[in-house]
């Protein structure tokens, strides 16, 4: 694959009646489209994560409800909106700590009920198409804003030409295209901020050694695969000049909630007086929330941990307990990199633009 | 099994001319016996893994010697002194971190040169044999001195009744039997200091997942398995009163190195005010060396992070760096118990007794 057909991967594809996801459980082996033709395929591929990435989820959700409207095609408009209230709440439960999948429907739903939708020389559906097709491309569009600011903000607050280290996969799979973070450390590399990275394998799941990786070596980017327990270490050696992640969600106060893990990070990059840098579209903020423990954080199944494909790694009735996000205080942060805007040290003065 | 077969699980197993050794890397699915007849298998079993933990491959390390001294039982004493030193040579080689190895070899080595050795009362091999057993031994009941030592530490210096944090195995698998870490953990459950434990999966290798929680399911020790980097996060939620580790090797001003993860918990407990507890035996310290940076810290293959028992995970040409120990500095460690003694604050003291 070469560079140009690169920087259009799109793990969402929208055709008419049909959502196609990138399973992203598959990869980097396999490289499988997931059809999600009716809101019960879209519940399934958030929940079991086929389409993961809180930007991502966001986007397969609003499609969601587009499908549940071609479902409903036949219904008066008063009665397909009650149908798809229903729906939309479906949707919202399907995991609970990325906000960006509420933010997701909020729009759907502020589209569904506004006067235009009885406007009769627009279909209603096809305003809610047009809607969620928008903030698809609107995902797109404010990467590569947050990757411009972000570069920025790097080129003139961290030595250059050292590496980055990074969790999880913020890239082109988790967002629309191109990604946050990783977003940022693509245009940071291409400008010389950057030399390499450091991927943290990012267990249970292995977006990083899976997917970011995956991204990583298609553009070229040079890149060792770590485990996470081992980036401190890595921090201490002076080759990092800063740690990028992306958010799940982040609160009034600055308080980012991000893959487990990133806490640790946190704490480890401050430890060594390491930037850290969050990258996450505003439709991460959660601005009803005043702080980060407001947020809830989704616990799944132990079998995540003990378990590899099927095959049990622990005694038999070994328990896991398996958060899968944690709440990184504003006080560690250096920056938040939203495509408004950057915020410094959020912990002084909270999101504001 | 019952309580009482447990305190007895003996890894590592003696029978003349035959060293059996619990093979590691298959439980704990299957309790498959590692024969080593050679001196060869023996090098071939710590290099693999087949034993692991510092003290458990010191001792293994010993029976190596005697192996190689039945080989050549039929050389005079002065050739078979030569032949000795090259073997053992060879089984200093087979890692090159904890230094419980060359402690082990050291000791022989005084036996093979010793006065006595020419004593014809006592044939030389068996003079050996027993040393490499007094080793044995030596480290059985050292554990239990150490467990006494730290849970009485513990009882002095941590709130009563909540859980403890550990990583790798530091158990009766790692050590002639009982444990070092685990071995405070199983006495201070006993005398409730601590409820419970949550285990570090400890990535690559899954030491915690597979050995750990399979030694603590034995003792009826409550126990959660938990990715390594939702550590810090736990150590925030207030449930946790110490984090127990080993250690591969300690240098002579305190620093300590020990499994892959350890730095970046102790910079987490210290981040939270938790105690950390470093328990090994005085065959762990080297005091020939100043600070912890002198010691090497071993690398392995990439691929032990980037594929699981054969299956590739990452993309194909992914690289990974794979240090296998880290270094925590002496003043992130609270408390270091050995079977001598306690040394509180070993920053401010060093290692003395």
């Amino acid at each position: 694959m070469t560079m140009t057909e690169i920087s259009s991967v799109r793990a969402i594809v929208w055709q008419s009646h049909c959502l196609k996801l990138l399973d992203q459980r598959r990869l980097p082996r396999e490289q499988i489209w997931f059809e999600c033709q009716t809101t019960t395929h879209v519940v399934d591929a958030i929940r079991s994560m086929v389409v993961r990435g809180a930007p991502a989820i966001g986007i397969a959700a609003a499609y969601g409800v587009v499908l549940a409207a071609y479902a409903h095609r036949d219904q008066p408009v008063a009665q397909a909106q009650i149908l798809l209230v229903n729906v939309m709440d479906q949707l919202a439960e399907a995991r609970p700590t990325a906000v960006n999948l509420m933010w997701a429907l909020a729009q759907m739903r502020e589209v569904l009920f506004s006067e235009n939708i009885l406007n009769a020389s627009v279909d209603w559906i096809c305003q809610l198409e047009q809607k969620a097709k928008a903030i698809h491309q609107a995902d797109y569009d404010d990467n590569f804003r947050m990757a411009e600011l972000g570069a920025q903000w790097l080129a003139a607050h961290v030595p250059q030409g050292k590496k980055a280290l990074t969790h999880c996969n913020t890239g082109a799979l988790a967002t629309a295209g191109y990604g946050t973070a990783l977003g940022v450390i693509r245009t940071a590399f291409q400008k010389n901020i950057i030399s390499g990275v450091y991927v943290d394998e990012t267990r249970p799941w292995l977006q990083g050694t899976r997917l970011t990786a995956w991204e990583l070596q298609q553009e070229k980017i040079p890149f060792e695969v770590i485990v996470d327990s081992a980036a401190a270490s890595i921090l201490r050696q002076g080759q990092v000049s800063c740690v990028l992640v992306g958010a799940d969600r982040i609160a009034k106060n600055g308080d980012v909630v991000n893959k487990i893990g990133t806490y640790a990070l946190a704490i480890a990059a401050r430890y060594h007086q390491i930037k850290l840098m969050v990258v996450a579209p505003t439709s991460t903020l959660d601005l009803t929330l005043n702080s980060g423990v407001e947020i809830p954080i989704e616990t799944r199944e132990g079998s995540e941990i003990l378990a590899w494909r099927g095959e049990w790694l622990a005694p038999e009735y070994a328990q896991a307990y398996n958060p899968v996000f944690d709440m990184t205080p504003a006080e560690l942060i250096d920056v938040i990199v939203t495509e408004r805007g950057v915020i410094e040290n959020p912990a002084a003065q909270g999101i504001c633009f």
